[in-house]
Parts: structure tokens; sequence; C-alpha cells
């Protein structure tokens, strides 16, 4: 055995420990708490192994799934910052990229390349396994404000239009999955969950 | 689309979301707090991405990864039991096995076979990747105690003994990690994380 490549892997394991505590915006469903992306990562994980149905044919949803497992894991050094809010977006792709080298770099080398080339892919949104990916990390908060009574929404003010154009990468992945959420959208409007305008 | 068939997967994966309020005995590495099932099972998965060259050859990696993201998801209704607490052990199979019929019970027919099989899988430890998933639900929390000073085995009062005995499936699923194991927990005495006897 290579004890110093066991270390290095065990490190980097050690390390993650820490996505555990960066707070997402978004709430529990039952509205106990912020979420954290550590949970969030696994929901979505979760989500990939059973909705693989609705991917384009020939998506390898093995892969997605270990997309979506480290794709928030650069917010350990760069935080999470709120899709709604432009001023917390700002350099946020420089931070994330320092981030990912130092995070992926504490692994071996060929796994640093392995899960950086992974998070870039997620980020380019350019495969149907990426932008798979970011459909998942759309619906999953989606879902979770439906079901809690508009969470965030409701508090941010954010409107139907704004929401809707955050959704949209959604339809561009999969048309199943992107008609349901324009059912959920106008049951939120009817509901008062999100307002039109 | 068979919506009634998405309905059913999404009322899963809405119900899902209570596995991030079931708390396990574990603390964060940091101390801050203690560590859920959700975000637990989010870093076995990515454990199973990372140390597979340590599994027997031939073991499915991917199959792992989705073991240990559903292992957890019977404590939604069953709990957590502490591993070293035998009397929170009692009656755990049964409560366990109708949490299995009633949360994948939520799924299409098919997801909700596939999904208890692969539960009753790792439960009953009897192929490699399940071995290799419970090594990981073993090594993941000795990580922790031992990263954090000692964790839960010192207030506990855990001795060298039990704590090797609950880390054996780790060396029967994998030699190199079950001897790094050994190098943890001498390390560990030696530190006084652990007591001898």
């Amino acid at each position: 055995m290579n004890e110093a490549r066991l270390q290095q892997q065990l490190a980097f394991i050690v390390e993650i420990d820490r996505l555990k505590s960066v707070l997402r915006q978004t709430r529990l469903i039952d509205d106990s708490r912020r979420e954290n992306s550590a949970e969030h990562s696994w929901h979505l994980a979760v989500m990939a192994a059973l909705l693989g149905e609705y991917a384009e044919p020939g998506t390898n949803m093995a892969y997605v799934v270990k997309m979506v497992l480290i794709h928030d894991i650069v917010e350990i050094d760069a935080g999470d910052a709120f899709a709604y809010d432009p001023a917390a977006n700002e350099g946020k792709e420089e931070r994330e990229e320092q981030a990912a080298q130092r995070l992926f770099g504490l692994l071996p080398d060929d796994q640093r390349d392995e899960l950086l080339g992974l998070w870039h892919e997620f980020e380019a949104q350019n495969t149907p396994e990426s932008r798979f990916a970011n459909a998942l990390d759309r619906l999953q908060p989606l879902l979770i404000n439906y079901h809690s009574g508009g969470g965030t929404w409701k508090k941010a003010g954010v409107t139907l239009d704004k929401v809707r154009g955050r959704m949209a990468p959604i339809g561009n992945a999969s048309a199943a999955l992107g008609q349901y959420v324009e059912t959920i959208l106008e049951d939120s409007v009817t509901k008062g969950f999100l307002q039109r305008e």
C-alpha cells in the first residue's frame, strides 16, 4: 500500500467535513433551520439516483451522482452566494477557482485532476451530465420552497419571472421536468407563495 | 410523461428531507454540533467515490455510492441508535424494516423494490459492495473522532477493545484500510483519546 497516497485522500475527506457548516439561504422543509451544502449535495445525489429516466437518453447517471456530490465543495473556501443576490455573486468565479485548486489539490494528482475536471464540467454545463446536474441543483430548492409555503421566495419577495428564469436550465435538460416545474410555479402564484410581478 | 409516477418520486424526495433532522452521536470535527444522517451519508458517498482502489477487485463502486446514499433513510422513522449502546439497539431490526417498507413504499414499485433490495443488501453484508459500504460507515466516525481529539469515544469512555471490535468490518472489506485503522487506534491510545481498557 502507498501510505502517502492514502493519507492525502484522508486529508481531503477530513477537510470536506467543513462543507457541513456552509449554510445556504434555503431552509429545511419543516422551516427548523437553514440547509447546509453537504446535506443539500446528498439530496441532489439521491435525486440523481432516482430521476435518470427524465435525462437525455444515454446520460451517464453514475457520473451525474459523482458530479453533484462534489459540486459545492468549493464553498468551503468561497462561501455560498444566494442566487437572487447580484452583489454576492461578484468575483464568485475567481474565488471558486482558487478554492477548487486548493481543496481538490489536497488529493493525489490523478484524483485532483478528475475532481477539478468534474467541477469545471458542472460549471460549464456543456454536456448532458452537467446540464442534468444543474437542473437538479435548481429543482431541489424549488421543491423545498414549494413544500414549505414559499420559503425563501416569500422572504426575499422574489417574483415569478425571476424564478422562471432561474429554473430555465431544468427545461433545457429535461422537457418532462421543465413542464412539471411550470405547473408548480403557476400553483405557487395561485397559493400566494410567489408574486406574479 | 407519466405524471403519477413523477409525483410518487417527488413525494419520496420531499419526505427524505427529514433525514437532515436525524441526529447522530458523532459531532462535526470542529465540535460545533452533532452530525445529522443526511450529511453523514454525503460524506460516505464522497469517500466511496475516492477510495474504490482499496475495495476487492471488481467491486462496483457506483453501486456502493448508491447504497451509502440510501443506507440511513430508515432512520427517518426508526431513529439513529448509538453503536455502543446495547439498549438503544433492541428491536432495531424490526423498527427499521417497517420504516423501509413505508419510506421506500412512497416510490413507484420498481424503484421501491430496487431501494429495498439495496438496503437489505447493505444490512446483510454478504457482497463485496455491502461489505465496503459498511467499512466506510465505520471508518467515517473513526476519522471524525480521531481528528477531534477523541470525540464521542472520550465522552462515552469507550475502550480500545470495543472500538477495535466495531472497526473489524473495515479489515474484512479491505486489508489496506484495516491496517491503517490499526495505526490510528494505537495512536489514539497514545494520545489519550481512547482508553486501553
